[in-house]
């Protein structure tokens, strides 16, 4: 199929996002080398960021696809750009973490690294201008983010589905999934798939024998290296995964 | 029955708790006049408060296990002094809201005083130290305040049993129940009843015909008249439930 991009419909923080020539139930998206942090109060440039999400995040969602979750990845267009489905998205950030991190550990007065008995699923409204809070099941029934209980079961239930898929992507990388953040939406007709990104910007990813950050912690804690880490996460699923590649 | 005071056991922000001679499975509990706000950064001593607070808060103990809840609440000993059943206590503050107000109206950016289809429980980490954190029902479990699950189903829905009661009581009195504050524990056979307090330091009170607030509120925000707003609240518990006071 060939994919002609139209006009832009939205910038995001890190990706532009374009309207495909007569196909108006998939998008363009467009992966940026702008980091952000902290609801974009710290912004960077960084030349090749764009690329190496784009290209991880293809990787997989490919895999993840193969492994029985429903994507709104269609196929990568280029290095930097990639095809999706159009999903009416949830306002909702949902987070999974196998390891305490973050802001849930300093709420909670856990220990960043401290284990858990099980993995623990989050929501978080995503508006901007309220610094995406942390709410809970009733909040996000009262807010109308989805329009059933149902619908946050279901939410769950794909973002355990997922963790499970990225645990063993990430293991046979050598790298431990610390946390990380999954947006969905919905098809035309209802169904809920995982859309949105997943990179060393939406991901904690330690590296299994040194705990280093391999993740966008480098560049919210100024630890440096941002770059040189997310390429060696690139590197990495490049030699465990060929076949997504 | 009498009961002698014994050492104390604990002070916190509004109350005094004090052992009973020879009666173990009993506490008594001294109101302070002491006003607190924002985790004790805003403290005041309002003389009478504390008389005031007992009163309105036996008055509703005593309504509530009329209607059916059970309380730590045994009797009132003084104008100040009430004597309760020892509960292990569960470290939630659980927040029952028919009206938008306070800390989520703002984090959702609704405005204060939009009504709500339904009301809404919400779980606060009791942590002077974590400053109280919001947290949801898997957090809940993942720090243990409860045992199951099923603890935190019965949790909600006393608290809704506890809403209904107290929207009877309020309603009598020309007033709007807008938001309160519960805190359970459990008895030494596995119980959980509703233990603590609930007075004007602990709800939102609006008055039915102008809105004028008749709680807390006005010392947060300064509105000045706290105490005779509280003693507002107690001449008109007085005149419609004489025959719990």
């Amino acid at each position: 199929m060939t994919w002609q991009k139209a006009e832009q419909l939205y910038e995001g923080k890190g990706k532009r996002v374009f309207a495909i020539q007569g196909k108006s139930d998939y998008l363009l998206q467009e992966f940026k080398d702008q980091l952000t942090a902290f609801n974009a109060q710290k912004v960077a440039e960084l030349g090749g960021k764009g690329e190496l999400n784009c290209l991880i995040t293809s990787s997989i969602f490919l895999f993840l696809e193969k492994k029985g979750v429903s994507t709104h990845f269609v196929e990568k267009l280029s290095n930097t750009s990639c095809v999706t489905k159009k999903l009416s998205m949830i306002p909702l950030e949902v987070v999974v973490r196998n390891i305490m991190a973050g802001s849930t550990a300093k709420k909670l007065g856990i220990e960043e690294g401290s284990p858990m008995s099980q993995p623990l699923v989050e929501f978080y409204y995503k508006k901007d201008e309220l610094n995406d809070p942390f709410i809970s099941d009733d909040q996000a029934l009262l807010i109308k983010a989805v329009s059933s209980r149902q619908d946050l079961e279901t939410l769950k239930k794909l973002a355990l589905q997922v963790n499970e898929g990225l645990k063993e992507f990430f293991t046979a990388c050598g790298i431990r999934l610390v946390d990380f953040k999954l947006e969905f939406g919905k098809t035309p007709d209802g169904q809920i798939v995982l859309g949105d990104e997943i990179s060393p910007d939406s991901c904690r990813l330690w590296d299994e024998k040194t705990n280093e950050k391999l993740d966008k912690d480098r560049f919210r804690r100024d630890l440096g290296q941002v770059k040189e880490k997310y390429q060696e996460v690139w590197s990495r699923i490049q030699k465990q995964w060929s076949q997504y590649v």
